[in-house]
């Protein structure tokens, strides 16, 4: 039988990463034995840190998807943000909370929430299928909803993402604060990448209507100790720029623990920010108070002002 | 409060009006009093049979959506198909099994499967949400069901769909194959209509590539009867191909008992007919045997050859 090829958005998280495990893991309890999960990329270190202490395998790396090939896309749905080649792909389902960004020439299944995690919605899934959610599948759903809310604080937190929290920290018999504040801290690191790699870490292709954009997403426990690298990462950021021919670069430095925004913006349209914001950026950078969810605090406000 | 507006497709159908009414149903059950059920044009013979039996009123009519409005589509989610305005109003959720042809700028709420109707899927987030399924509610779930798939005999019926109406008959109370075929003879009375509303009364606009069409469905007991008025709705058909500056205008005048469809194809890429089902249009028009699904008989077999 052809295989399932279950992955998340490139730049992988550890939503998109423990997505790809749980999806599989309910396609194969409901009897498909063909799915594989699978990954665009590597992982961050704080799905490391999750993958590490649960004693878990990483999911399978791929790049692209054959012609006609079946993949279920979880945690995303734009072709790119997605393995290369997906547009002659079967997609069977997808799995997500982010914007509608695809087309197909059939009908599939499709199920988006506006949520703050993917893991939120598979875990209904679950229920609805009445399959068993075990200890380990509550404990990788459980670290993505941490990671993807900021432990419940970001504004994309929804009362699902609480309850999911909440009755997932009881089956993984977690204490989900403290294990969440040491997984969101390992995913802060940067000690071991090169300034290439920290731009590429969390960063998504989005237009702000005609405005070609990438806009990256940095955690940290120390805005300070990030910009220090400030002179490097324009360099780099300035390279990305003539090469993918974007109009902007929005490098967002984000305290996980005082839950604001230093973001560091290049390239022609960098007062967009200025506008959306009604701030004034000084040496290309500026404080966005409050400011932690690309998805609810920057994709609208910007395309709104674009 | 600000209204919930929820609609399926222009030219509606059963599926259409009845998810409308049950979507509602299901948005009051869930606290949303500011639902509203609502279409975009007239009833067909058949819908009206099916809330004649039942006597229910049919939803409010309205043409458009104004800046902003909330509303969520059933059986649709194409901007072509859906109100005008479509694209300034801020749409809550949709609930389809249609391809996906709809992009947003945030995320919402999807649920789209690919089964044979809507009303398929509405029956499951009712049992999902624990919410009761009346009699009413039933019956007009099930009638949804008998129409979009020709009494379970269309290509396009799924098992989720056999067991939805073997479901739904029991809380409805009903002879479903009974009622079913009572209820389709029903939509096939085309005495009342001028040729222009034959010609729009389930009209979809469809790009096969870039071949610009119109693909409209005529259910019927006989085909014969319909090919009286050929010549009426070739001259009709060809006033709207040179109004709507279209590529190709399809009629498929489906024997619902037999499960057939006779096709008139005209246009200046009428040959694309011969090409996809292998046949030779003699006098515009070609028997399609076992053909009664516009979208699984029709769309995917035609874009593959255009």
């Amino acid at each position: 039988m052809d295989k399932t090829y279950i992955f998340g958005h490139k730049s992988p998280d550890t939503d998109t990463i423990t997505s790809s495990l749980v999806m599989a893991n309910l396609e194969k309890e409901l009897g498909n034995d063909n799915a594989v999960a699978c990954r665009l990329g590597n992982l961050n270190k704080e799905t490391e840190y999750v993958l590490n202490y649960l004693g878990i395998d990483a999911p399978e790396l791929i790049e692209s998807v054959e012609d006609d090939a079946n993949v279920i896309l979880v945690d995303h749905n734009s072709p790119s943000e997605s393995a290369d080649n997906i547009e002659n792909a079967k997609i069977l389902k997808v799995v997500d909370h982010h914007k509608i960004a695809f087309e197909t020439a059939y009908p599939l299944f499709v199920r988006s929430e506006p949520v703050g995690c993917t893991e939120t919605i598979l875990f209904k899934l679950y229920k609805e299928n009445n399959v068993e959610v075990s200890k380990e599948i509550a404990s990788l759903m459980l670290s993505a909803i941490i990671s993807d809310t900021l432990l419940l604080k970001s504004p994309t937190t929804t009362e699902d993402d609480v309850k999911a929290v909440k009755e997932l920290a009881e089956i993984a018999e977690l204490d989900y604060e403290e294990y969440g504040l040491d997984m969101l801290k390992a995913g802060t690191d940067l000690s071991d990448f090169s300034i290439e790699e920290i731009l590429s870490l969390d960063a998504k292709q989005i237009d702000f209507k005609d405005v070609k954009s990438i806009v990256n997403q940095v955690n940290t426990a120390s805005i300070e100790e990030v910009l220090e690298m400030k002179a490097d990462l324009e360099e780099g950021m300035n390279k990305i720029i003539e090469d993918e021919n974007l109009d902007l670069f929005m490098l967002l430095i984000t305290d996980i623990v005082n839950s604001n925004s230093q973001v560091i913006a290049l390239g022609k349209s960098a007062e967009l920010v200025e506008k959306a914001y009604d701030v004034k950026l000084e040496d290309n950078t500026v404080l966005l108070e409050g400011v932690v969810s690309r998805k609810k605090q920057v994709v609208p406000i910007m395309t709104e002002n674009a």
